[in-house]
């Protein structure tokens, strides 16, 4: 029995190609009840996120191909048009294949690790609807767990190179979380502004203002962060005077906030955060001199993405390391599964013979090689014992 | 306890050094018991060809080193001048070495298998002199056998690419072993000739006359050679005349043999080979035409030598892989070896423990390629019981 995986993802399609292969639960449900009618599936999970489809079959020859024709029924696709679309990987690349995605290796945001429950979600899926038994329940316990090793034991998923995300971290390490802080973004539709309000709008400790170009508000962004209030981007330095937190990213040639006006507006005693993520700079650096002022602007945030950059390719190593240890675990649980049926026989081998003459005997069987590896868990044997 | 070898062979050394390094059966035995008596020799075998001297050493870390010092002293040499003329291997290269020098691979003459008689002297030697023990003994009990393996299972020793020797084995094949034959070489003390007759020689169904130019005989020839019976150039058709294979093998710019002169000496019916090892050549070609004359000349032995120097290169691949497949063996015994003192407390483990609990056992502690290993060679029991 082989292991088969089909894999299309932004690797190898476009969105609008992955968009014709997305499932709805109950279509994943009814796809992988009609593979296993195939003459040769004999297991099947469906895996889909927004940035792939991935099927993972085990079964005779024709496994993959039989998958790849019910996609294209199901979906109402062209063959010719899909098949430069999709990678097809058999056995140890399959098995492989599946630890890197679910470790979030293989993912856009290397490390990310939304994947990890995605593919849960989609192995219990096919679990209840007994389309797996145990080649995929084992191949997925068993990535499973690597990926939690993963995540637990690298940084790959705390390592951030994304300048949004790490500026939004340091609003975080301002905020105590005691006291909710109110954070303004001046140029909130830029692509900074955007990322550092996505990533502060589900905590709670922060309250986020923003500011936007020319009144030419992007409904989507109103739509889908209702929380988030809009200001008048002449009204910012009013603004300023209630927020603890001020980060500027547009694309302005000017000043956003200069150190003349500002100092205006700030005359109580609280602490306040700027953080400058445009280039050129927003923020006139003459602030700093002003009390209870603190400026971060983006050449700190530029060493700190490779610092981690650096860092995360170590992590990914390590994670690799992991995976072809967790691999090998999957291999070995299944040869050791196949052998199992002789055990019994070879119970009577060892009750029957001396035990030297069975020591003799593999000994003339094997290379030294070989040999060297049996004695080697025979020793330990007795070590553990 | 590590294997060493010092060699000291016409590939590091002149023949002037290498004399120095001459020993007398008697000194042998003196060398090897001595070098027990160093602080790190455990066992000594000495090896001597007139091509090399070859210590193999089974002992501590200082064992080579004790031994060259050795070497220096009884051959009272200097150390510092000697010290270029020698290789020194260990433990895995020292023991592949030996199994090169003594299948022939790494003979002046590719594949000869008079280095096996000698090893095996020089092995007996030690072996009476108890000079060896467990390591080298099984050492040279199996590259004596890889050695035999290779002369049987190979063509290495049979295939020559000597046009010299190829042209003594057309001399065997014509000849038939009932009666002997004479063989007139002209041009005995050239280099062809010379091969010629050293490879005739000691075969008792052929005799051997010679011609040698100017009469300068060389005394070693003469000497060497008693049997060989010298005949004047200017007689030599009277001499063809009761041979019955001709060799001519001269460095004359004229014919040794012409047609017109032949004729008037062989008129009996008797079969003649003629063979033509002389560039440019020897024999006029047109005695092919004479009733009963066969000739081969240069063109048709450098032809099979060809042919042959393919074959030979076969022939040492194959070799090589019996060589390994020896090294492995040798390994095999000594893993195996050691292993022994742990068997009675394994055989307990095996006897005390489930036979299931033991392979789970094992299995939790190897890799899947080590499990592997264990599960094929634990059901070769089973298909071998």
């Amino acid at each position: 029995m082989n292991i088969y995986n089909i894999s299309i993802s932004y690797k190898t399609a476009p969105v609008e190609i992955r968009e014709l292969l997305a499932f709805q639960k109950e279509e994943k449900k009814d796809f992988i009840k009609a593979a296993l009618q195939k003459s040769d599936v004999r297991e099947c999970v469906l895996i889909t996120t927004c940035n792939r489809t991935e099927v993972y079959a085990a079964g005779g020859k024709m496994a993959a191909d039989q998958i790849m024709q019910l996609l294209v029924e199901r979906k109402n696709l062209n063959y010719d048009h899909v098949i430069k679309y999709y990678l097809r990987y058999q056995n140890e690349k399959a098995v492989k294949h599946l630890f890197q995605v679910i470790c979030g290796l293989d993912s856009m945001l290397i490390g990310e690790d939304e994947i990890l429950g995605q593919v849960k979600d989609d192995y219990q899926l096919a679990l209840q609807a007994g389309t797996t038994d145990f080649l995929l329940n084992t191949l997925f316990r068993i990535a499973i767990t690597c990926a939690k090793k993963v995540k637990t034991d690298t940084k790959i998923s705390k390592t951030s190179i994304s300048i949004g995300t790490l500026a939004a971290n340091e609003v975080f390490r301002f905020s105590d979380k005691a006291q909710v802080k109110k954070v303004l973004i001046i140029g909130l539709s830029g692509k900074f502004g955007t990322i550092v309000m996505k990533n502060l709008y589900h905590n709670k400790s922060v309250k986020i203002m923003g500011t936007i170009r020319n009144h030419n508000i992007p409904d989507e962004l109103v739509i889908s962060y209702p929380e988030v209030k809009m200001i008048d981007y002449n009204k910012r330095y009013d603004t300023i005077k209630d927020a603890d937190i001020i980060i500027s990213a547009t694309s302005s040639p000017h000043y956003t906030i200069t150190s003349e006006e500002l100092k205006k507006y700030i005359s109580d005693k609280k602490e306040r955060l700027f953080i400058d993520l445009a280039v050129p700079t927003d923020i006139d650096k003459n602030i700093e001199k002003l009390e209870n002022v603190k400026l971060i602007d983006i050449d700190y945030f530029k060493q700190i993405a490779e610092v981690n950059n650096n860092l995360k390719h170590q992590e990914i190593e390590a994670a690799k390391i992991i995976i072809d240890k967790q691999v090998d675990e999957f291999y070995k649980e299944i040869n050791f599964r196949n052998f199992i049926p002789c055990m019994n026989e070879l119970k009577e081998v060892f009750e029957n013979q001396s035990f030297e003459s069975i020591m003799y005997k593999i000994r003339n069987q094997v290379t030294n090689d070989e040999l060297k590896v049996i004695i080697q868990s025979f020793t330990k044997l007795i070590e553990n014992k």
